[in-house]
């Protein structure tokens, strides 16, 4: 480790500024992906990057608050992105799409991710809040994008709104449990939850099963929503 | 109102410790289920019971964090009550009633359980959260004790630990959008999506699957389980 130290040591200079603060945030996130924000030291960070505390300190002002925010932002943007997904094709495929980049999203972030969403952490504070409800909100509502609907749908806006926090909650428990099931399983059974909710919803208000009859015209036979309706249709046949 | 406060002066020596510190308490809590907790102050309370502020500090010399836990506590021994449910009949049953009785609670304290959960609140502690915390863990181990499960079944574990916080999340929600739809409607709601969830999990783990159909068993032809599965199958025909 201190050979490694030394030897990034002329690094310093060859960094432009914006690479170098790149740099910075890109150390910051992966140690608060490892620990909890609270673990984690601007010694932490300028160590692992390979400089000294002053110049981290010439980077963020602020300390590690500052950092905090900064790679908080970063990684809001790009679980935003997440749900971006082109608007064609089965809406099950696009969901499943997003859906895998934001459990790979969870996965690389680990940690600090639980930070994030805990929101007890010593970092957390009312703009951080607001970064993680943004992202929320960005994300209902490319969904309802998806499913050609808007706020005025509002059985199906709380639906929406209720499965994401789902998907937060099941996220966090993967994690905490170890990272089980595995990836695959997770986004499956995640999806499989995404369409009951969305039948249910569908199930008690004619707009959501105008919406959803739609949507699942397009379905392909043998696909994800058929193959989950032939899964638990023997279940509910238990009924005496 | 001064009147009244000014009538209810006298009563200041009338009441018994216990049933004075009771009276400050559930003073304290219709505050909080009015507003943000940031937004009631120890005057406030004092005002509100008819007593001195001195008084409310020798009740509570930690002031309105302590009243504030103090309250929680109590909400939260409530909260936990409604899971206790006789372990006798169609499982659909005893969930809904459970259910009533928590919505119910949400319906009462309003503003107090938002501040609660969100854990944004100014007075959100770690002692808070652990309190918030431990309900949640309780509502997770009654459930699970209907179904006949525990945590060893870890896919139905998280199945209800993913439904529990899609109760919360749906509560906050509801309380956000002027409790709109009517308390019946977004039980009926929740009971569907967790009948689905069991469900959807059943459907990929054998363990769940077996639990299920011995409840499904007890259901009766007609009831809460038999007539979801008639309402979304059409939703679901619909796959070309």
């Amino acid at each position: 480790m201190n050979t490694r130290h030394a030897a990034t040591g002329p690094a310093y200079r060859r960094l432009g500024v914006a690479e170098r603060r790149d740099q910075l945030i890109a150390t910051a996130q992966s140690l608060f992906a490892e620990r909890p924000p609270e673990a984690v030291s601007l010694d932490d960070v300028a160590r692992e990057a390979g400089v000294s505390r002053p110049l981290v300190y010439r980077y963020f002002p602020g300390g590690k608050q500052q950092l905090y925010e900064a790679a908080l932002s970063i990684a809001a943007a790009e679980l935003e992105s997440c749900f971006a997904e082109p608007h064609e094709g089965p809406l099950s495929g696009r969901l499943s799409n997003a859906l895998d980049r934001y459990l790979a999203f969870v996965d690389a972030h680990g940690e600090g991710f639980t930070a994030l969403l805990k929101g007890g952490s010593v970092v957390g504070t009312s703009r951080t809040h607001a970064i993680v409800d943004e992202v929320r909100r960005s994300a209902v509502a490319q969904i309802m994008a998806h499913l050609g609907a808007d706020t005025s749908h509002t059985r199906l806006h709380m639906a929406v709104r209720t499965w994401i926090t789902a998907v937060e909650a099941a996220s966090l428990i993967w994690l905490d449990e170890g990272k089980e099931p595995s990836l695959d399983e997770l986004r499956d059974w995640l999806m499989d939850q995404c369409v009951t909710v969305l039948a249910v919803t569908g199930g008690r208000d004619r707009a959501t099963a105008e919406l959803l009859r739609t949507a699942m015209a397009v379905e392909p036979v043998g696909g994800r929503v058929d193959e989950l309706a032939a899964r638990i249709a023997p279940l509910f046949a238990a009924v005496r």
